[in-house]
């Protein structure tokens, strides 16, 4: 158990890493592409992109903090009303429970059966309404803080790499065509690692997360092209 | 139950609008105010923000559309799976549904029963694991579709409310006061509504949203001012 909480926490790291890095990489990607079409300067470039990943990261990272908190704030109050319930209408709660059981394609005499059991023992019972009729699982509150803060800080990361080719190139043109090399090459190879995490085929959902990104780079680039 | 569908179904269209709005405000609006501290003509900010508003849309919506559909493989396929889990190992499928049962409290007599039970009709044997052992629901394929598309769309519609102050403005200082202003009052009343959408407190949750968009601009106005 203790050796399978670990691997849990370590791979619940990877996976915010992966997924703040594989989103930071597409969107300031194609800010850039779309720019790249407009402005004669990479001076512009990069002050966008960096605006844009100050904006993106916080909007992700205290987004999913504030997200946290009040999945914990939700999860106390209802907690606290089912647990009231079981006190001032027992028999409702407890025809609650059944429904749940014969849902499930139980007999009656086994609902009857199950229900009488769990409502001897109310932690069980309200414990058993949080999951089964809410279904809601109690939210790990410092999880959710550091989940928030990898996330964010993956996004800056994903979102330096397409900006990079920016600096060390002289212009647009030239930075687009390397940071568009270098970014599906990044794409395809999150792309992977985030499918693995999140069960799906890895080579399909790299080329998912490439497309997304691709899509989203070609769309800016042309469509600013039209609008200016 | 149809009233409850169709009651259903307006709510998800206005949870998505308001969602994809409310997102869509705080990113582009802070790109704005960071390159407002930076560049000295509007017809940049537009630029910029009109790539950010294809890139931000694509990215949302074209992601939520294929997660959807990655939702539905992978839903089919440990269906399949489970299926022949029952046919291949059926002691091996009792033990985990036992457990399951187990887990909720009830005596090993009940546990037995109930087991017995489901295992006698394969699709509810089959259903009760996908629910209670994966925690998997059938995704509705549909639904995701249109839910990615109002998203992405409201999106653009969100992300058009902070770059219009710079459209009817003369230069990126007054058009930052402007679209600071607009975008306050408009990201309260979409956090007003996605809390209530969301059964968080509408107040608290109004201003959470207020804040994340102020200090996401905030942040990307002074950094970008650093940078430069």
């Amino acid at each position: 158990m203790q050796h399978g909480e670990t691997h849990l926490k370590s791979s619940d790291f990877i996976s915010d890493i992966v997924i703040g890095m594989s989103d930071g990489l597409t969107v300031p990607f194609a800010l850039a592409a779309g720019l790249s079409s407009a402005v004669q300067s990479n001076g512009l470039i990069i002050t966008a992109g960096i605006a844009e990943i100050i904006a993106g990261s916080i909007a992700m990272g205290l987004g999913g903090y504030l997200a946290g908190r009040t999945a914990m704030d939700h999860y106390k109050s209802e907690l606290a009303r089912e647990f009231q319930e079981t006190v001032d209408f027992p028999e409702k709660e407890k025809e609650e429970v059944r429904d749940i059981f014969e849902k499930m394609g139980l007999s009656p005499q086994t609902q009857q059966q199950a229900v009488e059991e769990l409502s001897q023992d109310k932690d069980k019972w309200v414990k058993f309404m949080m999951k089964y009729e809410l279904e809601l699982e109690e939210p790990d509150k410092s999880k959710a803080r550091k989940s928030a803060f990898n996330i964010g800080l993956s996004y800056i990361v994903g979102g330096a790499i397409p900006m990079l080719s920016y600096v060390f190139t002289s212009n647009p043109d030239t930075g687009f065509k390397f940071s568009f090399a270098v970014t599906v090459v990044c794409l395809l190879v999150f792309g992977f690692f985030k499918s693995k995490l999140t069960g799906q085929q890895p080579i399909i959902g790299a080329l998912k997360v490439m497309a997304i990104g691709v899509i989203a780079a070609m769309s800016a680039y042309f469509l600013v092209r039209l609008f200016n």
